[in-house]
C-alpha cells in the first residue's frame, strides 16, 4: 500500500514524520509542498487536507492530518517500528500522550508564537510583531525550563527518563529546532539556560543520524541565507 | 487498583472525564480541586501533577495529567469501555485522534482565550482584556464554524460521521459548554450561526443523560449568579 507524505522540510512536524519513517525503514514518497509559495492553499491540496496545513499523509487511500495523530498511526500500522517509539505497555504510552498534548499549548505554541512573530512572518507575506513574539519567548522559555527540570528526568536520556527514543522526543526536538530561524544570539540568549535541553537535544539529533541532519539541511540553508541578511543588514 | 479524579467541575475537560467514568460505570473517588481557591498550586497538589492543573488521575500508583491522555487511557484501560468511545481499528482510531490535537491549537485556543479574558478572569485574581478575547473569539468561531462544516460529517449526529459517541465529542462538547460562564447575548452571538454544532451539543447531552446535566450542575449554578450580577450591574 503506497504511502505519501504531503510536507515541508520547514514545518517541524514535516521533518519529525520524515525522520521518522526514514529511521524505521518506511518506504514514502514526499509530496514537497511549499508554505512560502501557498502551495498549501490550493484546491488540489484542500482535498488532501480541509485545514489546509503539512503534514498530511495518504496511505492507500487513507487520509490522515495533525502531526501527532500520524506518528501515532504510522508507528501502529507499520510492524517494522520498534516498540519504544510507541509503546503497547498502557501506562508507558499514556506518558508519551501526556507530553504530547502538554507540547501543543506550551512549547509549541510558544515556539511558533515567537519565530513567526520576531523573524518568519514577512516571507509569508505577515507583518512582524514584536508584542506577540515577546509573549510567544515567555511561553517558549517556560516551556522549555519544564522540559529541562520535569520532562527529561536524571535516570535517562530521554523524555520521560527513557532509555530509549519515542515519538515525543522527536517531535518536540524537531519543534525546538525551528529556533534555528532566527538570529543566533537570541536562539543562544533562549536556549543556553537549558543545559538538559541542550544535551537532549544533542543525544537526539546523534540517535537519529545520519538522518536528522539530511532533513534538516533545507532549515540550515535558509540559516544561513537569513543569517547573511542579518549582517548585510547591520553593516548597511 | 483505586481511581482518583482531581477535578473541578467548572474545567471543562474534568467535566468530560467525570461523564466518561459515570457512562462507563467506572468506580472513582472524585477529589476536588477548586481553581478559584488557588487548590491547584498547593505543594500536595504539585506531587499529583507539577504543571499545577486539572484534571488529573492517580489508579493505583500511576499518576497521569493532560485531559486526552487520561481519557484514551481509561478507554484502554478499563474493558468494560465500548470500543466506540476509541476504537481499536487503526484507522477509526487516527481520525479521532486527528480531531483532538486539531482541538488543542482551534477550538480549545480560542474558547480558553474568550471565556478567560471576557468573563472569567477577575474570578481568578486577573485582570479582563479586551484585545485577548476578541482574538480568542476569532478563533473560537472559525473553529465552530469547521466543526459545522467538516467534522461534522452529514451521514452521522456525531463528529467523523460515527454513529456512536467518541471521547472526541465528549470533550468538545464540554469545551463548548464553558460558554456558560458568559452572557446569555454573547453566546447566542458565537453560537447561534452553527446550526449543525447546535444539533450535536444536543445530541451528546441526550445521549449521555443524566450525567452531562448531573456533572454540568455547578457551572449552570456559576452562570445564573453571573448572569443576576450582570443583570444588577446593567440596573444600577
Amino acid at each position: 500500500m503506497s504511502l505519501k507524505l504531503y510536507v515541508d522540510r520547514l514545518s517541524q512536524p514535516s521533518r519529525a514524520i520524515l525522520i521518522f519513517c526514514k529511521l524505521n525503514g518506511i518506504e514514502f514518497e514526499e509530496v514537497p509542498i511549499e508554505l512560502s509559495k501557498g502551495q498549501h492553499r490550493s484546491p488540489e491540496f484542500a482535498e488532501i487536507n480541509p485545514m489546509k496545513q503539512v503534514p498530511a499523509i495518504v496511505h492507500g487511500s487513507f487520509k490522515l492530518f495533525e502531526s501527532h495523530a500520524i506518528l501515532r498511526y504510522l508507528a501502529s500500522a507499520f510492524p517494522e517500528v520498534a516498540d519504544h517509539w510507541y509503546p503497547s505497555d498502557l501506562q508507558k504510552r499514556a506518558k508519551i500522550e501526556s507530553v504530547l498534548d502538554w507540547h501543543h499549548s506550551n512549547l509549541r505554541r510558544g515556539s511558533v508564537g515567537y519565530v513567526l512573530n520576531s523573524t518568519l512572518a514577512p516571507a509569508l507575506g505577515l507583518p512582524l510583531n514584536p508584542q506577540a513574539a515577546a509573549e510567544g519567548e515567555k511561553v517558549l522559555s517556560a516551556s522549555l525550563a519544564k522540559i529541562d527540570t520535569y520532562w527529561l528526568q536524571k535516570d535517562g536520556s530521554y523524555l520521560l527518563g527513557n532509555s530509549q527514543l519515542s515519538i515525543a522526543d522527536l517531535n518536540l526536538v524537531c519543534e525546538i529546532m525551528q529556533l534555528e530561524f532566527v538570529d543566533e544570539k537570541d536562539r543562544d540568549r533562549i536556549l543556553s539556560p537549558h543545559k538538559n535541553v541542550l544535551k537532549w537535544i544533542d543525544d537526539v539529533k546523534s540517535a537519529t543520524a545520519p538522518h536528522f541532519d539530511e532533513i534538516h539541511a533545507t532549515l540550515f540553508k535558509v540559516n544561513e541565507i537569513f543569517q547573511k541578511q542579518r549582517s548585510a543588514g547591520a553593516s548597511s
